[in-house]
């Protein structure tokens, strides 16, 4: 996700991100925001140029001493405002991904991506459950995951279902806070894995050090 | 762990297993118990040879129905009963640790497993506790997962201290339970790289598949 510093070069352009800079100006003027800049001008916080005036909102409403970062608890309030009220075990999960380096608290802009990426899922997630039940099964997982670019093995598969399954049901299926859990590992695993294996060769080598310091933060204590 | 039918050779005689059949007589005579029968024989339970009757009677009080196996809420009980109340979330990372196969239940020869390898553990904590405090810190978690034959760097140990201290403490220092789960993730982890690095050298090649498959049984649901 870029930050406010980031600005999108032009082969990155999106229909999102605001109107680049004139290149011919030297230096480049700053850029201009396409909403009011009060929303994200002015403040600590400082989102990505296009992001969604709600998201802003969303943040700004929680974060309520203004100091532009939030915790677990502030985002977990966000989130069940702006989608479902998820267990504090998947917040800490989304948390731990979207975070940067060791801080406890996340900012603007780790915010937005991480509200975007909720909103991507599920618009997925009601793609996939294709009989409107609120779960998806075991091969809609698997269709999902793959539209978000992750061929998950069926022995992965079974394996996820059989834990994040809520125990006493008819059939083997996921709802919405499960697929979020879900998908996120498979997600945060898979990109720790690609860090491991640079040329996608499908195997990585790892020291003992290694091996822990990846595994280790994904325990949710 | 030997189960009652893996009858110990004379190469692995240990003080606690009961006496070796004669081996001049043929076929050999079944194994003799050291203690009365009634707690081991004649149920569906069994237990290896030389079992203190403590932990059976701490099984069968829990296994009301007798099935030989017990599930995550009645080990729950039985460690409340003999060691002190875990949350559910120890409870299940052990009840993985131990459990053979897909079962979501232990068996005898587990819960005897489970419980003198607490037991262990208990022992060690309260030698590394050395002021007695009931936590014990970074330096002493270090000292104390060496003596049981697990040489974690610094980086790794800070990880797990962050992960399992509670918040708002003047120290960063871990409770037994929370010793238990770090020490058991450790344990179980190394257990599963040493598969992986099966000439010791200190790194291990995994495809994706098989990295997903050792580290989302550990994301306990």
């Amino acid at each position: 996700m870029s930050s406010f510093n980031d600005y999108p070069s032009r082969n990155h352009y999106t229909p999102s991100a605001p109107p680049f800079p004139d290149p011919l100006s030297f230096p480049p003027r700053p850029a201009q925001p396409a909403f009011p800049p009060s929303y994200y001008l002015g403040q600590p916080a400082q989102f990505p140029p296009g992001t969604h005036p709600e998201i802003i909102r969303s943040f700004s409403a929680v974060d309520r001493d203004g100091s532009g970062s939030i915790d677990e608890g502030e985002l977990q309030v966000a989130l069940s405002r702006g989608y479902q009220r998820f267990p504090l075990r998947t917040v800490r999960l989304l948390m731990f991904l979207f975070k940067r380096g060791s801080s406890s608290k996340i900012g603007p802009s780790e915010f937005a991506a991480l509200w975007s990426c909720l909103g991507q899922w599920r618009a997925i997630f009601e793609r996939f459950d294709r009989d409107r039940s609120g779960e998806i099964d075991s091969s809609e997982l698997r269709d999902a995951l793959l539209s978000l670019g992750y061929a998950v093995p069926p022995s992965v598969l079974q394996l996820l279902i059989s834990k994040y399954d809520e125990g006493g049901r008819r059939r083997a299926a996921l709802n919405f806070d499960s697929f979020v859990e879900c998908g996120m590992i498979v997600k945060g695993l898979t990109e720790k894995f690609k860090e491991k294996d640079t040329r996608y060769t499908g195997s990585a080598t790892l020291t003992y050090d290694a091996f822990l310091l990846i595994i280790i933060p994904f325990l949710v204590a």
